[in-house]
């Protein structure tokens, strides 16, 4: 089969290697779908190589059906379509004992911290499985797992219907936190600094402005003086920050979902005055994975739209470049295309 | 009557003035005790010169009795001792129509905003009353706002019996603060770097750390690897507000109750990993002050142990001296004495 390794030196290699059987309690999958998300980006700059080893198997947005069952495996079937919850937690850690398992102290999250989805055949723990309905093509169900990311962001944030949400950063998670939004009743303004991505938001119905225009007016007018009710922070810039509390109403939510590897300014003045409340969001929990299939099955995702580009797993390095210089929204490994020469 | 006046410049002067006879709605209060708090020794720095209008009559931490009645109150008499809950909202902004009166978008504080109550005798708006049992000293519920702050931030935290939290930060708010965590069945632990603050606090049964030694490898240990539920940021300091995520435990609440004036360098990426909620919270509502005067009156605030001086109202520039230099926690102004020879 084919594999792609992270390689060091922001380098992508595509190399051939025997599919092992699944071990006990695993099934092993037929990779239809992988899409590459921006933690992937941080691991190919080089940023996680203290915690990547390498050559590393990568990949976690994934789809695709069971091509083998390991022994003690119950209800599985061979050519069940399916994702997987990349998350592995120990069980005994107080975060997993208080019930936050999906932030387990020690979790092993699976295409980072073990071997991911890139590659022809790849064996998991069948418990970290996620049935998918035969209607949901492999392709859209690659967005489960960023959809899972939004869904989980949104619901942490409380969001009621009718409220109104200032989305910050129109990348594909902000577009999918916009999506989920929209779906949970909620009334949603994108700010976005690059033109291209504003257009393909704006097309698909969504209010979008530029960042660089009076924005805190633009959410003052719209939301009668009051401010919005929630704020999603998803562009990871400092500036955006430093200015995103100036959106929230009294008693807002203020939601950090970019990665900020570096401690940013936060106006803590403007936290106290409001009595603002910041909250980390961080992956997802199992009812948020089936939230997402649900919303991807009733069409309530811009799967179409989201999905820029597929292309085969032996070419990995040059969607890798594309998203790096940040000409694409989502982009698909087609990680079945040229197995069968392999 | 004497009157105590900011004239800017760092300096409180004294004078007379003859009494107003207290307007529609309004009753005077001839003032017993007025503490001098944080904000009052920020305005004295002159660093919210452009809030003030000076001279400015400012002091919002007092107890006293009424001494006279306007037309159109019903429900207090003459000689009722009384505190004042100094926050005059308009009622209409959004936050108030959402039910945030406290923090009116348009909040008048009374005593820095309006006059306040260092003057012999004040009038004030009858509805901002809270009555005071006659069982509690006047000397004592000078202390019912500072209290009803600390009433504020723990209720604001959700801290529950049996959880524990960190105070990082002994000086008034910081031991007011733990003092009701512990009221509230919380396990407390102080931070603070002052030997003899962390002296004065340990002689009250509390358990205080200097933040030079491992206090997070204490607090570790403490919580059995997994952190504090509640940090209760109260220091101001930079440093303190970059290591403060350090402490909470996975979705562990920090409350910023300091007053930054700067935007400080927050670790976000703790605040993302571990699903931290970092919450603001600001004065109080009518049931902290209640909560207050309970506590208040039940002993669980160690009062005389906070009350460290008590200066008459001509003195009044060497306790801002005092407080300045850091060398007290609270500091009471006699508002009545030389009162009848003024």
């Amino acid at each position: 089969m084919l594999v792609a390794h992270y390689a060091g030196n922001r380098t992508m290699t595509v190399g051939r290697a025997e599919p092992n059987p699944p071990g006990f309690g695993q099934v092993q999958i037929a990779v239809a779908f992988n899409g590459i998300c921006g933690t992937d980006l941080h691991i190919l700059s080089g940023h996680m190589d203290a915690r990547v080893a390498m050559p590393a198997i990568i990949g976690h947005e994934m789809s695709g059906t069971i091509s083998a069952l390991g022994e003690g495996v119950d209800g599985w079937a061979v050519g069940d379509p399916v994702t997987v919850m990349p998350l592995a937690w120990d069980g005994t850690c107080p975060a997993c004992l208080a019930g936050n398992r999906h932030i387990c102290q020690n979790l092993d999250f699976v295409g980072i911290d073990s071997p991911g989805a890139l590659q022809g055949r790849w064996n998991v723990d069948a418990g970290l499985l996620v049935a998918l309905p035969p209607s949901l093509s492999l392709r859209h169900a690659a967005l489960v797992e960023p959809t899972a990311v939004a869904v989980h962001d949104v619901h942490r944030s409380e969001l009621e219907p009718g409220q109104k949400a200032v989305v910050i950063g129109g990348g594909p998670i902000g577009l999918l936190i916009a999506a989920v939004s929209r779906s949970c009743g909620g009334d949603v303004v994108v700010i976005e600094l690059d033109p291209g991505r504003r257009q393909r938001i704006a097309d698909l119905g969504y209010t979008v402005l530029d960042p660089r225009d009076d924005t805190v007016g633009w959410v003052e007018e719209w939301t009668g003086g009051a401010g919005a009710d929630v704020v999603f922070e998803v562009s990871g810039a400092a500036a955006a920050v430093l200015g995103a509390v100036d959106y929230a109403k009294v008693r807002g939510t203020l939601v950090v979902v970019a990665i900020h590897p570096e401690p940013r300014p936060v106006n803590l003045q403007r936290i106290f005055w409001r009595e603002l409340r910041l909250l980390g969001a961080r992956v997802y929990q199992r009812e948020d994975f089936e939230t997402a299939v649900a919303l991807l099955e009733a069409g309530e995702i811009p799967a179409d739209a989201l999905i820029t580009e597929t292309v085969p797993l032996a070419e990995i390095q040059s969607a890798f470049d594309t998203l790096t210089a940040g000409a694409a929204m989502k982009i698909l490994i087609d990680v079945q295309s040229g197995q069968e020469t392999a």
